[in-house]
């Protein structure tokens, strides 16, 4: 029984953090007393503990408790415990490397997979594919792999971008570099568009949200979709 | 005797290969008959020899010869025997994984800094630099190792864009991705925007083109300037 939401993004422009999400996480996480947040991908500015009052304030509106699994100086035993999950966003390389350097990747994902609810933003949604390989941020770490848990049978590209018309700026577009991605993986890839998640529920996916997801699978052509089948 | 020239972009938008950089290439190659094109940061598309014609169609307009360093089966003589170097844009994890694969790296640094005349554009550009950590490129393959060439005491961001004015999208832009790497990394970056380059003659380095550079150090306010000094 997995249990996974994945969205493209925390924040939508003008609102509260996690505010159009609220709703579906009182549904989500309707079992769930305290969900364990998980704040390693924000790269500083900000300490965890701030982070984490971030994603309590707004968890506190549907009457959810939130802890940082940076707070258990034993991480493994903050994962066993854990009755769900949430990561947040910030830097995937950071993020994917703190897992490794944790040496706590292997060990969230066998608990996710044992039914222990998963829910991501952004880089947090990153990591539930199959690697880190196509997300949009800079690589201000070097992590040990880009190998990421493999929940799902495809990749996120999270914050989704359609070409800007008429730009001249010469760098990629976001599907020139995801055809790129294609040319040396055979992973599949969907496009989640802000204000876009998936709700996964054992092997069925369910598109959620306001827009369509673009898909990109090596040797295809890109298409919309607003349901996700692999 | 250092000799680099490191542009943000080969192209300019509606311009042709090159064609912005051609009058400085003729003096910057002023004694050069044949110039070694690397053309690995290439994802696919386009075969390396055809890339390598684009390269040399834009260098017969100050008639220079250009020969692909993938056609050299020794590519360690092929930069041996070079003359001058241009590395191309693409994808800055694919050119590292690719120099790192065939054991060139430390061999094309050294033959650089023994005097042999190097001109990156975009992915080449970056690999001149500190690290290829502030590149903005897709991470779509796995190099061993972040480091380059360390020519400069310094990281290149090429492509270097300012945050758009009243945007609603809720990803990083590339001052904040700048300022994440700074959290980790004490190595001043270098905003290069398209149409700009840098001339670096041993230590002397001189920011030609038409716009300022956006200079980012840890712990300072990120500022404009027409003067790079280091």
């Amino acid at each position: 029984m997995k249990k996974l939401l994945l969205a493209s993004t925390s924040t939508l422009f003008g609102a509260n953090y996690l505010d159009y999400l609220l709703d579906d996480l009182a549904v989500f996480f309707k079992d769930i007393k305290t969900i364990t947040f998980i704040p390693f991908a924000r790269p500083g500015g900000i300490p965890h503990d701030t982070y984490t009052k971030i994603a309590a304030t707004a968890f506190a509106k549907i009457d959810k408790e939130v802890v940082g699994l940076h707070s258990f100086s034993n991480k493994e035993e903050g994962i066993a415990n854990a009755e769900a999950f949430f990561c947040g966003g910030g830097n995937t390389f950071l993020l994917v490397e703190q897992l490794y350097s944790f040496s706590i990747l292997e060990v969230l994902k066998a608990k996710i997979e044992s039914g222990t609810p998963y829910m991501g933003t952004s880089a947090g949604s990153n990591i539930a594919g199959i690697s880190m390989q196509t997300t949009n941020d800079m690589p201000i770490v070097y992590p040990p792999s880009f190998k990421t848990m493999q929940l799902v049978p495809f990749n996120i590209n999270a914050h989704y971008l359609d070409p800007i018309p008429n730009s001249t700026h010469n760098g990629e577009t976001r599907e020139t570099r995801i055809k790129e991605f294609h040319c040396f993986n055979n992973t599949p890839v969907v496009g989640l568009r802000e204000g876009s998640y998936l709700l996964v529920t054992n092997s069925q996916i369910r598109l959620m949200g306001t827009h369509t997801a673009r898909i990109f699978k090596a040797n295809q052509r890109a298409y919309e979709t607003s349901e996700i089948e692999f």
